[in-house]
């Protein structure tokens, strides 16, 4: 019995969980971080050459926990392990919080390296490409010397695609999922409505609410809120929850709602807003001569993935995006997940992401 | 010179001003309201035998100046006019403000009758059946017997429909704009985004902010920016804005929050939650046995209208709006407003608008 309950058991990959403290890393705009934490996990075992590594980025709320675990579900635990997708037998994968996160790397919530108070409003504006070179400064300390696959969906794809263009000798194979070249004017809007809503919540006090203890829950709350409407679709909510009600409340808005205290529990407003202004920097042309000359820098393999009904994303401005690259010299297609999800499928429809990462792989 | 400048200034309907107060008006949930005003404004006169009336019916944040005046702009005064779409010349046109809302029609920034204090919270909720049931007692005092047409946009669309439901006799024409039968499950998300925006407000207090006089404006100002993005495209958005700042700011944000300012002040926070809520109850179904039997009671000739890229109102969903209303016997068809900028076309495009009207009158 015992033989068989560990036969059927799911199986995990061997993992290292950890964080590594990069002694100082000077941002984008210039300010200089000392000890920055950098939470991470790591999954299989790095080839003898360094060359075998599979880097995963995540999205806006995501974390370092992609794989499965004995106590919990991984974001992406499905496509993760031993013969699965992206195989750990076979590939030594990396996986880290963000700079600027709030699930163990150095963020708005952590202690400055005094230790006497949190960062709060003094945390600096980062960017993608900041997210990009410290995570490429933990790939060194991890002695990872190529990068087979980069991957990330929505902000993670963003990171998948700077990766390319930052280090084009080092990545072999980026995979762009929901993610656009530069960051769009209506998802730069959107966040505008998400911001406004934490900061004019009256507990956010200009970022300092870690001084009195009172969290703009209720900002953070409706950003949640307004953010799982952008991820979903009409058809979606329409076919799960129609026009029904429960206790005198349409069942659609006890779910927004339950996702939004859902958030509350686990992020901290200010990361959310350093992320989103991460998000709103992103254009891959910014400094470079515009977006031309940027793609033109890749090396990689490129393989972007647009979403039906990705309201963020739209399919047909990543198309444009593939062609564009393709005419800078790039080896790029593009590739669809079929969903009624909209821009959420890259975290649930697995059965398609592992056909397009094993074709790739 | 004088004689040029006459001939060539906007030629202004004759237009009544007024404001009407009926008795007792009892909600669908039952509430008795006494002494209900009702803000409205007429254009052209009633014919004899009462039956050349045009009924217009405003959007969310619209008031009863439809038509422009010596002092300002009205919101279709484009089409309605001398000689215009809506020919004041032949036409008596009636445009009032909704129950509920705040721009001279009874809502809850309105004294109660006791003129002691504002209805604030206190006010009931209220449906668009009761907005159209109130209309009726006004076009019933201004002795109109029988409405040659009633029209209009989004929640304006919503009073067209029921109107030619709820008084089949006396509709001849009804054009639904930007608007669907059955106010759909996204839509009712969104909304539930903007409420919590405003009830979190610090401010709010229940509702009694009228008490205090610090008033929701935060939340909803957000909630406004959130509405400007769901009335526009994001392809209009980016060709106006692109990813453009100016002082450090998106201009996309800065556009959005100079419309939350401006709606601000001109908006009682409490009128829009309860506009909201009359906009999810919007299902013309509701205690009549579904849609099909709903729509089989209409006798007017039926025109939906919908809008490229709406984000609120899918065009699909309308024509399959259209597609069952012919099947359940309504002189119906369906059109198309061809626009850049969303939902919001039904107040910016008005030579298709003038089109589409004068075909059908």
């Amino acid at each position: 019995m015992l033989d068989q309950q560990l036969a059927n058991a799911p199986k995990l990959p061997r993992s290292q969980v950890g964080t590594w403290t990069l002694k100082e890393f000077v941002t984008e705009s210039g300010i200089v971080l000392s000890d920055v934490n950098i939470a991470y996990e790591t999954y299989g075992a790095l080839s003898a050459s360094g060359d075998n590594a599979i880097l995963l980025c995540h999205a806006l709320t995501g974390d370092a926990h992609a794989a499965d675990s004995d106590d919990r579900p991984g974001w992406w635990g499905a496509l993760i392990g031993p013969g699965k997708a992206i195989d750990t037998e076979r590939y030594f994968v990396v996986s880290s919080n963000v700079l600027g996160g709030c699930a163990g790397s150095t963020g708005p919530a952590s202690l400055k390296p005094d230790k006497e108070k949190a960062y709060g409003a003094d945390f600096p504006e980062i960017t993608i490409r900041d997210m990009v070179s410290v995570q490429k400064a933990l790939a060194d300390h991890l002695n990872v010397l190529q990068i087979e696959m980069v991957i990330g969906g929505s902000m993670g794809g963003m990171q998948a695609l700077e990766w390319a263009i930052m280090y084009p000798d080092m990545i072999r194979k980026s995979v762009v999922i929901a993610a656009d070249p530069e960051f769009s004017t209506m998802g730069i809007a959107y966040n505008d409505v998400m911001r406004q809503a934490i900061i004019s919540d009256s507990n956010y006090d200009g970022g300092n609410y870690l001084r009195s203890g009172k969290f703009p829950d209720q900002g953070l709350r409706v950003a949640r809120m307004l953010g799982m409407i952008t991820y979903r679709t009409a058809a979606l909510f329409k076919e799960r929850f129609a026009r029904e009600t429960e206790d005198g409340e349409f069942q659609v808005n006890r779910y927004l709602r339950y996702q939004g205290d859902k958030l509350v529990k686990r992020f901290d407003a200010q990361s959310y807003l350093t992320l989103l202004r991460a998000m709103d920097s992103h254009d891959i042309g910014r400094f470079r001569g515009g977006l031309s000359a940027a793609l033109s820098s890749i090396r990689a393999e490129l393989l972007w993935v647009g979403i039906d009904n990705d309201l963020l994303y739209p399919p047909n401005d990543l198309i444009q995006a593939v062609e564009l690259a393709k005419s800078c010299g790039v080896n790029a297609r593009y590739a669809h997940l079929h969903s009624p999800f909209g821009h959420d499928a890259f975290l649930i429809e697995f059965d398609q992401l592992r056909d397009l990462i094993e074709g790739l792989l």
